[in-house]
């Protein structure tokens, strides 16, 4: 059927709809610059339950049913949600699952997930084999910090290339171009097509450091793309990463530079974007949640409104465990790319 | 398209092949009632490695090679590797992803995961958007009991509820009708069908209970199977689940009964097949690997020797973390079913 497009890339011909998105972010994310963006800012980051994973897995529960309020459907009207978070056993989104009550397809991308998320279902949506999905992304600072590091309560200080894991919870409903949907979503963004990703693994053992770990992998997928539709850099008007940070940006660009492309004209990092400098985040965010409410408050509504054409949404993952690194593992990392497009219709 | 049957199934218009499979296990394994079909039995469970979590993503990349071997192909030939795991952050997949270099969609759908890759990889293959892609599980005794549980060295008995994690990975090629393949793999197996499963609690607090925490996500999944597709239980020559055990298979019994469904004329259990009595596994075996490794060494050469005419594979994970269980939650547990056919094409 030649959806297939090189080796890595697909496009889809019935370029599945973006519906509705919904953002639901903690208090030092509500803070940024994006921070009016954002559909809820909640004051305190356990939302008063009683465990941070517990308001981890609630956040991503609520963005999911706003995104469906959004275009008034309820998760039982959706045929399933796909989505994955960053804790052992992807607990959040399983919990968030088991209240949502849909068909679950559980992934785990670290912080590609909402791209693995979004390229999955939209070539599912694209076959027919869903009329209306929700996908969906999730971290949480607090919960991140004990997944990953060290008990919060110790207080150790950030190495200078660390980034801050984003407290907050994107989702995106997706749907075929069949269904008539009403209420206040989106009408004009498409998913058009995207990029499979490899695992990158340069070494990296520092995971303080997850920019360099992850820019091998975002700039194989972003080159990828470009060459396996032969276009260049400015065919889009954005490539976003997911979260690389300052640091690992400015490595990006030395890789894409390496493989012939200059991409620096047209990229943007959600890391980058998501906090002020005077937040002292160091290199900026990170985590499943980052990407995942960046795209659904600021890239969708940019793209609905005219202000892109067409985004390259690159997230990025790095497949470390807690245990991998005590075994003195490297950091592999894998990015994902989902070509999403404008269109009047 | 009319792709989707009722609220959770869907129909696969193209059918799907499934082309080869491979199951690399350990030693209780092949010393089990299906020893002498499993393709590789290791001696030693770290396979001279320095960790069993090494050891077990070099078994599912070993898995992996292998079943693309029999068809002689390599793992660049394949637009993806779809599978993951049971350990935090899916590292036996993504590390093993690595290795392949193939194009990498990692999952988490705890032990239902070769089920969740077989229905996704086949729709996708289904739609064009993947020729040849493989689909792929592991688990680990060590690897989980630390992950899970106790570490070994302590000695910890198990209550007469409890299962013994498979050490082992499966893989299976799944392929497009149009694709033309030589070697020694299968010719008449073919993925027709699915059902995507929703996440079910009684809560069930007991980490050692993991029978009755899946037994009715089991039951859901399968009598939505059958209520969507308006068929009974014998519809199909087998219904095999995942890894529920005899005391979950038990309950799994009544809970279809209460729902108008007769199953077990025609049910088997993966966890109560793999092991014999006198191996004192208890309750049988569990773990993504022990459906996976069943699936490829019994059930599928069975269907293409024509054993048995269509098989529902349903395929049954437990959501919980250690740390959810710490924190006093209850068990989650998916489902996930794919219908296997023989063909003569």
């Amino acid at each position: 059927m030649g959806k297939r497009i090189g080796k890595q890339s697909f496009i889809l011909p019935s370029k599945p709809r973006i519906v509705s998105s919904a953002s639901f972010v903690g208090r030092t994310e509500g803070e940024g610059p994006l921070g009016k963006l954002f559909d809820v800012i909640c004051s305190d980051d356990t939302l008063g339950l009683d465990s941070w994973e517990q308001a981890e897995s609630r956040m991503l529960e609520s963005a999911v049913r706003l995104a469906l309020s959004k275009i008034e459907k309820e998760p039982r009207d959706i045929d399933f949600f796909m989505g994955g978070d960053l804790l052992s056993q992807i607990i959040s989104a399983g919990f968030a699952a088991r209240e949502l009550q849909s068909p679950f397809i559980g992934i785990y991308g670290a912080c590609s997930t909402m791209a693995e998320s979004i390229i999955t279902t939209s070539m599912l949506t694209d076959a027919g084999f869903s009329d209306l999905a929700v996908c969906g992304a999730s971290s949480h600072f607090s919960s991140s910090e004990r997944e990953f590091r060290y008990p919060l309560e110790m207080g150790t200080q950030a190495p200078p290339t660390a980034q801050r894991t984003v407290t907050g919870s994107g989702a995106v409903a997706i749907a075929s171009s069949g269904v008539r949907l009403h209420g206040l979503g989106f009408s004009h963004i498409r998913v058009t097509g995207g990029t499979i990703g490899k695992v990158c693994d340069y070494g990296i053992t520092d995971a303080s450091n997850m920019g360099a770990a992850m820019a091998p992998a975002a700039a194989s997928t972003i080159c990828a793309n470009l060459s396996d539709n032969g276009i260049p850099p400015e065919y889009y008007d954005r490539i976003i990463t997911g979260d690389l940070g300052s640091f690992g940006t400015e490595m990006l660009y030395e890789l894409c530079y390496s493989k012939g492309y200059r991409i620096e004209n047209v990229h943007d990092d959600c890391g980058v974007m998501i906090f002020a400098p005077e937040q002292k985040t160091v290199c900026g965010g990170s985590g499943c949640g980052c990407c995942s409410v960046v795209l659904s408050s600021l890239i969708l509504p940019g793209i609905e409104n005219g202000d892109y054409e067409r985004v390259l949404f690159a997230a990025t993952g790095a497949l470390l465990s807690p245990l991998s690194s005590l075994q003195g593992e490297s950091i592999p990392s894998i990015s994902h790319a989902a070509v999403i497009e404008r269109s009047e219709a």
